[in-house]
């Protein structure tokens, strides 16, 4: 198994450095990319510049033991992981991020290496997705590590897109393939269950490097806000998917007034989640339903936006918005419906 | 001692209503006053109106354990004072605050009717200061609470205030009075001590309400900023004083390149402050340089707008900015010059 003090060959404490030297030895391999960005790191507040734009605000928070394991989830990808799962909720509003803010909270279990790793993970995010650092709060922590990361992005009001704006007739559609991080986090707990029992073991991901980098190393979907704009699409409704379908297509259908039919067959599975599901014993599509963590886009279009979509990569049609009293089902392969609920699905009764 | 739990008559567990049940029941009450609050809560993220003003951001985390103590800071108290830190930071900006985003991590140890509480005093700072709860995150937490607060705000460019202006010749200044909230901490400290070793015993705080409620319950300058405005001063440098005056001044500094000296007679301390620094056996000067928490403003302003400055309330000139080389340093009332560090004062070597 992988943990970060594996890595380290030298180990600085924290009070060795103090706050603002922990604070400059991290933060100054950032630069300032964007101009809207006019003060960063330095004084009591960051600056932004609007021009006219909307602002786009997020928050996320993280905590250890809560939200991520250490034993298999390396300070480099978790730093990575934590900014782009905020900066997934600002492209799931149509918005493009442009800062963000960095709190954490740290116990002297962790060294200044460890704090560098952590922000080498943030740093690369940062530079993937063109976001500025702008700020943020480093104190210390009893026990434990907690991150909270706040986003701030620009958007055109007439672009933006909110959870509430579904209509009957709209099509239903997400981006990418479901489940994967779900399973990636079973091969982790299984591979730390191992070593627990035995440490001398190695761990064995087999071919599910995929998988596990689904639940490490998420990407936000920027490419599909790009292709929105390239094509002049703008969703009437739209979320990411971070706690999985079921809850999600719940969430924007009670946000909107409507219900929401889904067609099994257009939830899009990539054959190494629907083995790996075979062979943990789940049923593959309960796994994309109720995984989470995919980080993938649901929205929804209006109809005649269908040529428009149809024919874009890596969008799949999964359903059309309902009534609200026709509720949220699932029509499976087999023919059946199922009602679907937040956490997931239970046999239509009638 | 005050401790949240005795205040309780009913205890609802937060899993028996859920992470939505919770966020609605605290969130439910706080309405939007800012017009510039297009969207608040319920969507991925929150989505601001800046009308031609830049933004202006700032994010403060907080710990149980670290930066409070519930045995003495009631739940209702932690939550106004957490969003005043906020705030205190964009109004040393010299700009408006006007949504703030909450993301709170709580062990099981906490009711509803705790979190209610803490949100009970969000929503009075809300109301104070006219700002609107946008946003946030909700979380469990292994063991403790964790507060995490991003204030948002508007400034116009050219009124912005940044840490780096100070020059060479202008008038150091700062509000209100300072040392009151250290000495409010001391008092605290003594009752929890007194009450650990007899439970029995009621706190005795005597005449020293003012000390307690600096601690417990500080005020962002508000008015400061409203002062400047309907006087049309726009200081050069400013910052709040949080962690002291001695380690502002310094930071200050630091930031725009000069040195400064405070003539220890301008520091504004209060009668109350002096005498309980001399019952507790402190030095009233350094409880006032080193103490911190006092969240007034340190600010500069050119010489020439001496006479706009000097007939204002609550307004105090305690020095100049000098040369660099000159360094940071007090002028005692006893004559001495000390050289001022990050940390307080030490004896002047030469």
């Amino acid at each position: 198994m992988n943990t970060s003090d594996n890595k380290e060959t030298t180990r600085t404490e924290i009070h060795t450095i103090g706050e603002f030297g922990l604070i400059d030895k991290v933060v100054k391999p950032f630069s300032v990319v964007n101009k809207s960005t006019l003060k960063g790191i330095g004084d009591d507040a960051a600056v932004i510049d609007n021009e006219g734009f909307k602002t786009v605000v997020s928050t996320d928070m993280l905590i250890e033991g809560i939200h991520f394991d250490l034993m298999y989830h390396p300070l480099k990808h978790l730093g990575y992981k934590a900014v782009v799962v905020n900066l997934s909720d600002i492209y799931a509003m149509n918005a493009i991020p442009k800062q963000i803010f960095v709190s954490i909270g740290i116990s002297n279990r962790f060294s200044v290496e460890a704090v560098e790793e952590l922000y080498w993970g943030i740093k690369k995010a940062c530079e993937r997705y063109g976001v500025d650092l702008a700020g943020g709060d480093t104190t210390s922590s009893p026990r434990g590590l907690v991150l909270s990361i706040t986003a701030v992005g620009q958007g055109l009001q007439e672009k933006l897109v909110y959870r509430n704006g579904a209509k009957v007739g709209d099509l239903i559609c997400v981006s990418g393939d479901l489940g994967a991080a779900y399973l990636g986090l079973q091969l982790l707990e299984r591979e730390k269950r191992l070593f627990l029992d035995n440490p001398e073991i190695q761990p064995d991901f087999g071919e599910n490097n995929y998988l596990i980098g689904r639940q490490l190393k998420p990407e936000a979907r920027v490419d599909i806000i790009d292709l929105f704009d390239k094509n002049n699409i703008v969703p009437t409704s739209m979320m990411d998917i971070s706690d999985g379908l079921a809850s999600e297509v719940f969430h924007l259908c009670k946000q909107s007034n409507v219900g929401a039919f889904i067609e099994e067959e257009g939830v899009p599975l990539l054959i190494d989640t629907e083995l790996q599901a075979i062979q943990f014993g789940l049923d593959p599509i309960t796994c994309a339903l109720s995984g989470g963590e995919d980080y993938e886009l649901l929205f929804t279009v209006k109809p005649e936006d269908i040529d428009k979509i149809k024919f874009l990569t890596d969008i799949f049609i999964i359903g059309e918005i309902v009534p609200a009293e026709d509720g949220v089902t699932l029509h499976t392969k087999g023919g059946n419906r199922h009602a679907i609920t937040a956490q997931g699905w239970t046999h239509f009764s009638s």
